[in-house]
């Protein structure tokens, strides 16, 4: 199953729990929601799902670390789009139990585009 | 299935390995061993099991990169911690053959606490 | 089962990819594969497939923010590795579907060698 994003700015997380649940179907009960990011510049995390200024550190650290210029040899010019990727990383599993998805009080899931805007899939797959 | 840790200082890297092995049931042959932190300022990750100046160099290096104070918006004032729980991830997976964790010889399993001192959850699924 | 890689560097991103789908039994055709770094040196990450020099830029960046030599206590010299490993993690799943892998256009499965040149071994278990 696929989830279509659409981001709007360069770096951007986007909270995509309720499509993450959407894609559940209600007699799937118990097992692991495996979500794949399909794209070498946009990655998958878990992070807080209260205060948006979370979102905000977030990116402005990750992009301190890792500025957009840096002398880059990828001619494309968004390397620092790929190392953000591979460091947050492509995929999250959550488990799933009497049909709800087992996340921590604070945890929601995010897609994190770091080479927006651009309209993004994620690949879904349930495993029990 | 639950494994409850409880973490002293504000960033630490804790040995969760044998909790994790407990956890799982003798008659559990084949399989993997999802482990997830239910938490968005505490991490898994696997790393040295040997000289515990690993576990010291890599909190040093990545309090160094993401510093405590760095005028952070987040009032709760811990957003370091959600970034290092972002960019070490959430969770792991380890397998499981003829009932034995598959590690490799200087693997351990940890949980990363980058905002203790607290009492946290790990959250454990087998499947097969 | 396990993929056997020769790292010729310190650090080097090695395509995986075909070694993957050749440990994918021609009647497996619906799951996932789970694959896994057995070392605390060396990652597991997805990244681009097509211009190799966003791998140059990956590894410049990464050895940048974490220096080689930096007043580590781990006597075997070699802590810039642990910590880069725990940040690009040490497995990933894909997902397959009638006996394809599911990667993005231009995804594809990297070993991340973070102190070689080595031996390594990557173990690979399928799950349906």
């Amino acid at each position: 199953m696929i989830i279509n994003i659409k981001s709007n700015n360069r770096t951007e997380l986007i909270d995509i729990t309720n499509k993450v649940k959407k894609s559940v179907p209600t007699d799937f009960k118990n097992g692991l929601v495996y979500i794949f990011s399909l794209h070498t510049t946009g990655a998958i995390t878990i992070n807080e799902n209260a205060d948006p200024a979370v979102k905000t550190d977030i990116l402005k650290t990750i992009n301190k670390i890792i500025p957009w210029d840096d002398n880059f040899k990828h001619m494309e010019g968004n390397s620092a789009a790929h190392i953000k990727t591979s460091l947050f990383g492509q995929s999250e599993i959550v488990a799933v139990e009497e049909g709800e998805l087992i996340l921590g009080r604070w945890q929601d899931i995010y897609f994190c585009e770091f080479d927006g805007p651009r309209n993004r899939q994620v690949y879904i797959k349930l495993i029990n």
